[in-house]
């Protein structure tokens, strides 16, 4: 028995991983790419009723100029693909391009952004005030699955990651959360998304360190309409490593010393990182692991580095330097170094997700979806960063979920 | 409640691993080095009745001349551990030293041997018959319970590497195992001396990639005589990280394409692995976890070179390169180079093994200790390589024999 | 004042190598690529009176099936170029195509040829006498200048690497050489083309280990008819930097302990290299030269591995492990990765020999053209090996040849 | 005909390079080390008429507290020397240390210093006027001459790297210098000690990154006493490894998008640098030698990185990744990664640098010697930063200055 098709309603639709999901969805149904790299593809999943990738209808939002096909030409200058796969390929991409409309730009992004590259509604809605924000994200969904033509829209974020801000602590509660929002207080627009997304029973999904649907109130509206989501901050590369590698030193009972990791990249990810803000956010996520993982010792010393080098492009290459001592008071070394496509890493991931939350949802689950886990750096619902660890609760999940 | 002493009958109790193994429990026990390196020093082995390190006697047989201090010093030199830490060990050390009597060479041996490094008994004892190896070797080992003060002995191969040979099929048996023993067949003297361990009623583990239990005919025998045994050869290095990271691209859906490791060593086992036919015993075992983890597919090209490369000494230096395709036939590398003292890693490793061995033993477990593949590269009783999933089964073991 | 068009005769001129050449001279022609990667193209040259690059005729000869597109076309599914290049240089590659004639198999690799690959003429001459290869590709030399119309004529090989023969000591010697050939002896394929190429006056470069104009005769040759030669073993990438970093160890007087290296191929050429006799001719060049530049102590260890990885195509990809001491007796480490495209890094340094090549000629020089050193891993009339030593030989050339 | 005696005045004397030098001099001495890592050892120095290095007489100053033994013991805890190296040495560490007197500390550091760390002496003489820095270095650098019985003293700077300040442009005149001294305005000690040095007629070397001889006033002054000096910045690792790789792209027309390297070091020095100021002054030096080399390119990305990793102690790991592109617009990657102790790397280089200080004065050359650009960073005297280019001609000077 087949499912139906599920809309996916993505913020940043337009960027490298967004052109990535709509050229492997569309790749994926006409037998061009297989489906190497998607979790969801292998044991034990195939008795679990997920949705086909191929019947995934995409659209969504971004504050960018520019077409889905400018998105998926740079991808293929970089080598991702064959400039003659995106040729292929057209005719999809623009029918996804006609179901994007204008977003929205947080606000310490407004000053940053080159007026030239920003969509001219974008840029006149700067000055909304949060709720109307909501409101019209709403809309546009609400739009979109008309357009689409789907009972289910999932709503995934793969926008560029904002500045890093605290959550104040009263936005564990839904109601004062709700009182800010309606007070007009800054908050930011990541977190404006869920809300709507959740708020129209949308599953959500948040793929950047964004704050997105991290705050409790989010999760406690999630849990009030009954919709799940997950997040935050997709662990494709580095991290991944460093979670699978990590507790092979703790079970050895090899004693950490140092964990120094740089990570070099070039596609618009690493230009916004490379503003300090922005990059804060992204380095808390990626050091906590280890700390979780080898336990929070004072004399740990580890270090995250990204930086910007423009001639990589998409091709994230990241050194990871590990001291540690072991038996006798030897110390040793182990270091290495991953190359890696990190859009082409990223949409397969994406699409799992989109699969494993319309899934839940149809399965009357709610909130965090905890045995998510291995697909984040900071995942949400549960404290595990050990990969194999949250790989198992996935099995586990995905075998109590077979038909 | 403490438990009684316990005696460790090493064969090779004077190489590399075997001084470190006699250093390391005479510093635990004055306190100098910590448990850093063993398994079962962590959770969840806190409430596990195991043999404290410290109350291990440790004994053996070598083939060579020298003694335990020249080996100690050469790890000095090396720079394992200080020259002072050998000097304060000097009493302890010569103790061990005095509960090591010749061993028996692998006849494909005999021709390689330099005379001047080869004990004057060992050389005596070159064309002695299988079953005499194995009464003699029996014989030795009650002689060292007595000595050492002991009830129960473990006996642990450390010994080079003997050239590779197959396993005749009918070895299965210990019925037609035992009649080429009695026939004088060539048999591998290090399964003459488990044949010997295991009838002695003594725990026996094969840390080395040498015949050892690993014959059917010998499980046998250890069920018969309710005996544990575990092996073959120790997984310290390059094939732990191999068996840590596998299951990672196993479980992201990622397809290797390639993987490439090369040892660099330069120790008397380095030494040994510089011989084609002791090389190809080592080779096997290190090129097999991968195809288990990753599935046997004929397009995944794999090789494990060892090189002898004498300045390093017990520094292993391994590089090891994955070429991978992901999502959008994109093909990406990951690369790492591991540099850990060989003997170090070993050395409590060995200890954790003489622990579980002893505890399986008085647990009344008997044949292959299937809790303790996490230890080895080709582990007997069964054929999970997934160093995670290795881990976990001995983890539930730990909390199953916990008090 | 602009300087006529020249040909050059590329023996294997369908292979990787080749297509790159073509690719490169057309997308000089048409702007569609720079002079990145030619030594030539940069300071002391600019007033050195050389061929323009887009001024080369190519054509030549080759043992396969198969059409220039076909490489090409190959080239670009390894992500070297788009396979936009192809489409738009393919006038260009059918041009050069319909001036390439079938080529000669050397004697061994009759064995190994798979028929179905092969031209069906070189198939057909496959026991042609020496002589006889000798004087056919003289004429396809001859048709192939009235074809280009072009003066001068460089003949450069880029064949296959061929098995690894000794060179007899007589053909130091020509009259020697000239009576082996003459008594139909066995005479590597590569040998004769050079013959043929000297004989008929064209200047000729060896861009292979194969033996080509290696032996004295073909040198004595190239004296007595004016013609100037230069080889062999193009230096493209893991032994350029070997050659560029081990000067500075002998300079800063750090004792190299061990030099091991690891390249990683899978284009033809690796797969040629699979095979042992084939392997051993490339080893020695790649070798030889670390010892001519460090000295060779007996205590230096060094080792160069080639290894065939299929999914790596022409990316080679090559791990370097120096092992040295300094002061005070400290032993220290260097290790590097390259990873480089083969072809697309040996085919500007081709167009390079054949511009100097052609200059070497219009000047009056002949025999080997030592100052052509730094393109080869086996330089032909000197022994030095040191890149930089070379390279400033190379541009003292330069400076006396400016105008 | 031998030398007499040289004196060596150590500004940081009692540092980890000062214990390597004293461990050295005294090591080659007794024959327990050998001259490897001294550039002054190999060819074509043999029959240049340098001062034995067993024939130094060492002392100098120092700001801490503790003694030359403590320093050599911390060496000897991180694997550089053994513990009986320091234990026979010791007679001839006390001997040195008995011609140590107390330093003056940097204005920015007498803030930064842990005063129990400070030799009291140094403490109580922090607010010392410039010119009395000036006249009590001189003296103890007369005293020092007159204890070491010696005629000629070089002094060498190797105190810890100081705070980064502008060098004020009317420091170029001697005059606007000396009055600004005279004045008590603010001078680096590491100028003041040079100008003590100087002043004296003391051949002055600058292994630092300080500004120490640096401003032009002080090479007027040097000039003007008929004094040679050098300077500054050690070349001892990674800029090491750059300076000989980068030349080889340059030459191969290769075109470095990034170059980006990453410093791991926990030594003082890497304390000291952990602090903005002070990393300043290195990074200046590391990043330009780049762009010296390669030209300076806006689209070239250049980044050096210098961190903090208290467990690696003296052992400087480096990781250098270079992205290029090569011929029809490929993009090709080499990496290295560099480990070695950075004091044993400097100590010979400081032996070279005092017997070639020595010689030049005894020639009677003055000024800025240019001919040894090879061992530093940031050479006086020229702009040439190709660690070839440099070799060379200090290897030009060595055959001149041949008997």
């Amino acid at each position: 028995m087949s499912l139906p098709p599920v809309g996916v309603f993505i913020l940043g639709a337009r960027g490298s991983v967004g052109a990535c999901v709509a050229l492997g969805t569309s790749g994926l149904r006409s037998g061009r790419f297989d489906a190497t790299g998607l979790v969801t593809a292998r044991e034990p999943f195939a008795r679990v009723p997920l949705v086909d990738p191929s019947n995934l209808v995409l659209g969504g939002m971004d504050v960018r100029r520019g077409t889905l096909r400018d998105s998926a030409l740079a991808i293929s200058r970089q080598g991702i693909v064959g400039p003659d796969v995106v040729e292929a390929e057209m005719e999809s991409l623009e029918e996804i391009d006609g179901r994007i409309v204008p977003g929205f730009l947080d606000a310490p992004d407004v000053e940053l952004a080159q007026p030239e590259e920003v969509h001219p509604e974008t840029l006149a809605s700067r000055s909304v005030p949060p709720s109307e924000v909501v409101s019209r994200t709403g809309k546009a969904i609400e739009l979109f699955q008309a357009r689409a033509a789907v009972k289910t829209v999932v709503v995934v974020n793969l926008a560029s990651t904002e500045a890093a801000r605290p959550s104040p602590a009263r936005w564990s509660e839904l109601s004062s959360f709700e009182h800010d929002l309606a007070a007009g207080a800054p908050i930011p627009v990541s977190t404006l998304y869920a809300y709507a997304a959740i708020q129209a029973g949308c599953p959500y999904v948040n793929f950047t360190p964004s704050l997105g649907a991290s705050p409790g109130a989010l999760d406690a509206l999630a849990r009030a309409r009954g919709v799940p989501h997950a997040g935050c901050d997709g662990k494709t590369g580095e991290t991944l490593v460093k979670t699978a590698l990590a507790p092979m030193f703790r079970d050895r009972n090899l004693q950490v010393l140092a964990w120094e990791g740089y990570n070099l990249l070039g596609n618009a990810d690493g230009k916004t990182l490379s503003d300090p803000a922005h990059k804060a956010a992204k380095l808390l996520n990626k050091d906590e692991a280890l700390r979780r993982v080898l336990g929070d010792r004072p004399d740990l010393h580890t270090r995250v580095g990204i930086e910007y080098v423009p001639s990589l492009g998409d091709w994230k290459t990241a050194w990871d330097f590990i001291h540690f001592r072991g038996f006798l008071g030897t110390r040793m070394t182990l270091q290495f170094t991953w190359t890696g496509s990190d859009s082409a890493l990223a949409a397969p991931l994406v699409l799992d997700l989109v699969r494993l939350a319309e899934l839940s949802c149809r399965r009357g689950e709610s909130g965090a979806m905890a045995h998510a886990a291995a697909f984040f750096k900071s995942p949400l619902g549960t404290s595990e960063r050990d990969f194999h660890r949250q790989n198992q609760r996935l099995e586990e999940y995905a075998r109590a979920a077979s038909e």
